[in-house]
């Protein structure tokens, strides 16, 4: 199974296509896509939908991770995610990709073992899991793209046959 | 100039095309996109996506005019209307739609005349100022996505030779 896992942001938008093979997961891409810094915010939503429609061409992962943030700090922060998050939806149910949603507490509890992990700590869990040697840099937005796709693939790998354990899909 | 006003909602988004003529402005077309029953959240995404630019594509409008609401009773409903506003916007980054964002005060305040008009008050508003027969039906979505374009027209209007007094592209 492949799986994009992405880190839905209004100036940065993690993404990564990992996906599971013998013994364990391996990733295929991973990358971070940036807003212009005088783009207008929805020419920031084109980018973000341009690419992701690219990449899910390119990678044609069969499912969508994402991360399902309940907590913004205030309305306006929550307007701004909500909008990232609504483009990387339309590119799944534009390309008929399932979609499952992980808050970050689930995301750190599966991949790190614990749901207060940092960023250093995931990142970590991230390297060790699918194998990336320190070599290769990591940018923070792709770390955390690659542990919410990680994420669903451990889930489902435990959650045999059915994969519809932690995450759900269509709940808001 | 033609314009497309849009009254973004998870269920329900209001749409209309209006445009001004000598002496005044006139409906092209008005109505609600509708979330089917059981759609996923990203079927719904979709269904507007689509109809919009369906809509675009059909009456060709220049500008599109969009309902900015600051005042989401919580986090969580500003994720859902932040979801629907940011499919309008891709749509219009899309085609290449100038956007203008105005907010419910001053779309009431605009066409009504006072920024506290309510539904009924704003929908009369509307019906005289577009010579909309008390015959024809009008949704109170369509009636809202047919005062936000108005709105913009009327900016325009009085507004000449700039029109960028009201509405402010690309804020947030």
């Amino acid at each position: 199974m492949r799986v994009i896992g992405i880190d839905p942001g209004n100036a940065a938008t993690g993404f990564a296509v990992v996906e599971n093979v013998a013994g364990g997961f391996r990733h295929i891409v991973a990358g971070t896509i940036r807003a212009h810094r005088n783009a207008s915010p929805s020419e920031r939503l084109r980018n973000i939908y341009e690419h992701l429609l690219e990449t899910v061409d390119a990678y044609a992962p069969a499912v969508m991770s994402l991360e399902r943030n309940f907590s913004a700090i205030n309305v306006q922060s929550a307007f701004r995610l909500g909008e990232a998050r609504a483009i990387a939806k339309l590119a799944a149910a534009q390309r008929g990709l399932e979609l499952f949603e992980y808050t970050p507490t689930e995301v750190k509890l599966t991949v790190a073992g614990f749901g207060t992990a940092d960023k250093a700590q995931v990142k970590s869990m991230v390297r060790r899991t699918l194998g990336i040697d320190a070599a290769i840099e990591l940018s923070d937005d792709a770390a955390d793209a690659l542990a919410i796709a990680a994420c669903h693939l451990f889930k489902a790998r435990f959650a045999a046959p059915s994969i519809a354990c932690g995450g759900r899909q269509g709940v808001r």
